[in-house]
């Protein structure tokens, strides 16, 4: 019989002694129906002008932080510790600007989308 | 065209004025491939001789307080602030511990297991 293998694991809220000058994405866990990563900014925002637009749907809370995300009618959207987004599939935003102190600690959650609902 | 709908909301850390004796269960969202859960525990314990067998693979974050997870074999873990577990479908768990302050504030995402690997 397989075995069902339970990990656990800790740091969400810990942060390098020194922190990198680019946006640190990590991999917490893939799964077969999501994956989770964990997001650290401080300063950093996209490139004006690039947009995400992702093939699968994504649930993102910050943890830590303030933040702002832009979407393509022009609405900026500020965030703080505690605030969530459902950003789905193929919905074209960037991250304007990412507090540097506290850092943003961003906990993100990605699966497929519905089907169909993508890629038309 | 079908709009992409973004859905932003806050409180991941905020709590009520006055507990609830139970544990409180807010499904924050749900969609195509995963659903979240933020769970509110101040004390409470699964009954004893009580174990979860889920039919969906969960990952969750402990994002406040402390609690202990015990497994069928025997196993206690110890969880604190900024820990996470994965839980397999059919892992039985039950919950050993919670703590009372600061209550314990957790982040439950759900999805179905990989074909097959449930209800074998």
């Amino acid at each position: 019989m397989e075995e069902k293998v339970r990990i656990i694991k800790g740091g969400l809220f810990d942060l390098p002694d020194k922190l990198s000058e680019e946006e640190v994405f990590e991999e917490l866990f893939c799964g077969a129906s999501f994956r989770v990563e964990r997001i650290i900014s401080s300063g950093q925002a996209s490139p004006p002008g690039f947009w995400y637009d992702q093939e699968e749907d994504e649930w993102v809370a910050l943890l830590q932080g303030e933040a702002e995300l832009e979407f393509e009618d022009g609405a900026v959207q500020k965030l703080k510790k505690g605030d969530w987004a459902f950003l789905p599939a193929s919905l074209r935003h960037r991250v304007a600007a990412t507090s540097v102190d506290p850092p943003c600690i961003w906990l993100a959650i990605f699966g497929p989308p519905a089907d169909g609902r993508n890629g038309r």
